[in-house]
């Protein structure tokens, strides 16, 4: 997909054509850019939590219940976040750097906050998974979640 | 502070040096230098959320109820994370590249774990601040952990 440049969306402001909704917003482009940048050190952290409990699931690092227990906990915290702070209107792909939300994430919210909760409880789920073989059944169900959520809500690579 | 580098650290093993508490651990150099990673974005994400609830206070950005709350409670989530995931022995500034972690963090852990606390109770009570005065009211509680905490437990810059 062709990142939009602010000279073509002022082209097409200048012909009168309807603003799409990130003009409906006050948020200036400094806000919307730095609300990207939060929301990828989110995903940051979700994947570096994911890689701590699939390495443990795969015996590459040996089982440790506190670092399960940390990492579970963490994940769930991560995918707890109040959306509004950092899903902010406008920031979808084509209109801010970097992003990659599509649009859904705004018209389909409830969809988009659902998937965030099945992370969320499977996080959960899983702290106090007693060996190695117990977090390894229990990511399953976080994977599937990251998963559908890329599919349905993440554009292309810019 | 001078980063030892690698063949610094060789030289002083192989002179028979007693190793540092880096050498006692069974992380391996990546998983130092991913957690450093991670932690960095959790730094990102609070203050980023710091900033919001900051231009809120000072009246650069309008007061907005929803805001105020998403961003007090993910600084909360933040600030609440279990440190055991993230916060590994060996990871401390000279050994883990881009470390500013002071190894006070692992000797008092208390009081680094007491700072994060005090990050989320303040967070915790600007929930609900009814107006721009009030979210600044509670900005100097939260910003006194943050001074405080790097202070004592975060080094110089590299």
């Amino acid at each position: 997909m062709t990142l939009f440049t602010k000279t073509a969306i002022t082209a097409v402001l200048s012909a009168g054509i309807i603003a799409t909704a990130a003009f409906a917003e006050s948020h200036s482009d400094k806000a919307l850019e730095d609300a990207v940048k939060a929301r990828h050190a989110q995903m940051q952290m979700i994947s570096y939590h994911m890689g701590i409990l699939g390495g443990i699931a795969k015996g590459e690092t040996p089982y440790d219940s506190a670092m399960v227990d940390a990492a579970a906990q963490n994940m769930a915290a991560l995918a707890g976040m109040a959306p509004a702070s950092m899903w902010l209107e406008g920031s979808e792909q084509g209109f801010t750097e970097g992003s990659r939300a599509k649009t859904e994430i705004w018209s389909d919210a409830a969809g988009f906050e659902a998937q965030f909760e099945k992370l969320g409880a499977g996080a959960l789920a899983m702290v106090g998974a007693a060996d190695a073989a117990a977090v390894g059944a229990g990511m399953g169900a976080m994977g599937a979640a990251c998963k559908a959520c890329h599919e349905a809500y993440r554009g292309p690579k810019n």
